[in-house]
């Protein structure tokens, strides 16, 4: 573990680890620490859980959770932390993901799992989501945010010129 | 419990009652024996994991889920037990009932649920799913199964005459 | 504005009221104080994207935003702040909120927005989300969700005696 | 026939054997004895309708159907066995498997088609769900289950070490 | 059975009766002999196959079969004839027919299914789809087609007076 | 035009004529004669609306209309002949062809399309379904379909010795 | 025909007009002259062909065509005018209008439909873009559209008041 | 800016460029003048919504977004102008597009956006909008029209000798 591990990753199959390496891409550009951990809810569900409630404790702010298909594992984490959990909807070969989706997403009443768009879009935004989290109680974070949306903009503007 | 229950009946939530009850008629119907539980793979995770757990040595011989929406308790029991599970997809607002059948249907290798059709019939049918289960090994309930489809299929024709 | 706003609910269309009202009722629950405005992306452009750029200096933590159909409001609000944005997708006639959804939550890279559950479910989860994000930087908000979560799961359980 | 042929594998077309050859594999593992048999509930009715009235006689004790598209076959197998039948959506051009997967699980009250995931996920678990059936009934094949569950345990273990 | 019955209406079940009543409105109007029976692929499939089998000698025309959900029963009855068979897809709950459209539309190669539109608007057109087979072939239903198309015609000018 | 043309067989646009190629090669084994055009609802509607106008009384007994997207050409067909009109929808890029078909299956009550499956299977059985409708009312080719359902039977059968 | 008519709304049945009745309102209050024409693709097709082909002569600017389900209207006026066509997907029974939207906007290259929302936003808003194409040529309808515009904007902003 | 630029092309991406050319492709085909920009409703909102506002004045009449997935250009730019404003949904990895259609068309009352067909088919068609909408109110325009019309034709009725 990273020294003042921030931000835990747990994905639900080692055939995850190419989407979420741009999550930890965007995590390194705005240097939040970050530990990745491959969990299942159906496989290894005590170490999931175990996992998931001493996060706190332990002093993790955010768990990133990605996974596809029936995908429970985001669902799961949330039921096992106060934190706030964003959940990563794998690409599938049946609907592109919206399976994944809408298991992530449709959670009941009280166990929100925050979800952000399928595949690499949404593994990148799940760290920026992350950094949002941390920004919005850490003025140095913010900061950075705002840099990262004034770089984003310029190279847009770029294209124009 | 009942003397010699065969079948646990997990459903999600209390509203899923009034479709669940459709199951416990067939049950009935089949002469099984049946207990249900109210239990929710996020409010009530280590509840759920300790009876399915405990399910094949108290002599439960199928395990019936019944859920909606993220719908995870189905999968969730069927990581923790080596019976055979069979879910229930609860009809939704959003999708008719589709994004529940999804997160019940799409699970990963190595731990299937066995799902049946969304609301209503998939209720009667988890019964009968179950009193197939029950039949391949056992005679008695074999016969059952054959005079319960030879009376419907009287139902039909009845229609004709 | 009540004394110690930390959160900012945004809702596309005084018609979102009724579910929005879930998202308040959550809030007060946890004793988060928060504010609503109704804003639309489309026809009160600049008003929407002034309290958006203001809300991280007025102290708002975080901002929900709830929109349906071509539902732009919580995009565009993701894209000027540094602040977390909540996305609640409003149930519609055609799809349900499918189309709500889709139009929340497929963000591009850089501007991501944390997406729950269609309608009712989703709005009470938006304000779970919320506590669970104050929550992560202070302690008494993370004893407020453990105590909530134990009464969730009292409540279900209760239904098993 | 091999000896103590427990499981019956049919499906409605060579093409399916791509897939199907996962069920194999998983039975073979577990070592349950299976046969495999082509049959079309379009072109072979005859011949399926009289393999599955004559498989509970032969000591059947599942029977696994995979099909595509319009996926008949599950459906008119399970209206003439009293036998667990378990359905295998095969994927599709169209719409990836849903197709298959809404025509086999959608089954009226009276006749389940115990229904598994699209593709090769849901063909092992074809394989899975058999071996938990048999398991409920037999406790040297619950113990090969559980041992099966130990080693998917230990596998996705490994991979935080 | 009718004198010079033309067309064969099956419907899988009972609840079918309300929108086949359209198709038996518009055979009527068309004056072709029809009988309607209440077959089910599932439940009494001998029967179903017998009817279908013997339907060509029998002088029937078209086969017009109605079902819903997993709809098998006009593909089961295609495999049996080689006469036209029209195919009604029943409105569901799930997905207001879609799902019994995809099952009965996507027949594999050799054994084809007219399909027509799901509900009230399909229960009508698959009598004219049985006309215009007929007029195909005989002139005097050929007039009768003309005529109605020309009163449809009128019918839709008149509201522009 | 071949003698004793009895299938006119238009496509929308020459892209489709590699799965029309299909419908072309079973018609062939049938031996009924046919005739092919490309015709755009769009672009040639009144060469389309002539063609099908003039169809009845050159002798054509059934049209099969292939089209991708939107998809007109198959219902305006349908709304200038007496004829039967059968669509065959063409697979697109954004929904595998699920829009083509309910742009096809999904006309108002008085003009119907026979729809078949999207694509190749589609393509052979729209010529298959022509086969039958002339089979209805010519003994020969009854005798044909019998004899190619027979040898589709021996094919299937084939695969389990 | 009123003076000056520059909108023709075709609607393809008469039960469209509870929608299209939204277009004439927002019309009336552009001061727009408009005529309204019940015309079907397939039961009027000389008519609808016809009032396309001249609509540019009588000084028509824009065509707003409402159908539902296979919705051919829209797409068949486009191929017969060289005017901007807007098409009003109807809600339908089985999926909501998408099925009438997809018919509508999937048109092939070379006949553009410049499709709105299904149902009732989207008939006010095929008024509003034809006041807008107007606008873009005649000042004082632009003058009007900043106007109405301005009053969208009020009437939100009064209820954060 | 090219001399009498009549459209405005705003792409939400580079990437959105391979599409976007055959609108501008179509656009020289009919010498309608355009100008081309890269602008994201998110990361340059300032001057997406300052083009958007100054774009009547400055002479444009028709104002083309081409954006994927949420796709909230096409919607912020028809906020910002009184001016027409097309939209091309791009082809999405998760829904083939359906999501940017669905994004884009679904627009609340009031702020309509003239949709046309995904990817490449749309992009032409745009243009091809955009030239009806000017030739609605330029006779050269539209003589330009009805000529590209009649070569449509043309290339249609080739293939047919």
């Amino acid at each position: 573990m990273k020294e003042k591990c921030q931000v835990a990753i747990i994905m639900g199959s080692t055939s995850d680890q190419d989407t979420v390496m741009f999550t930890c891409e965007v995590l390194d550009e705005f240097e939040i620490g970050y530990e990745t951990k491959v969990f299942s809810a159906h496989r290894t569900l005590d170490e999931t859980v175990a996992y998931a409630r001493e996060a706190y404790d332990r002093g993790i702010k955010v768990i990133i959770a990605a996974a596809g298909g029936a995908a429970h594992l985001a669902g799961i984490i949330a039921g096992c932390t106060s934190l706030p959990v964003i959940g990563i909807p794998m690409k599938t070969d049946m609907m592109g993901g919206l399976d994944s989706l809408l298991s992530i997403v449709q959670m009941p009443a009280g166990v929100p799992v925050a979800t952000v768009a399928v595949g690499k879009a949404g593994a990148k935004n799940a760290a920026v989501l992350a950094a949002t989290i941390i920004g919005a109680f850490d003025e140095s974070m913010h900061q950075k945010i705002v840099t990262y949306k004034q770089e984003m903009k310029e190279k847009v503007l770029a294209n124009n010129k």
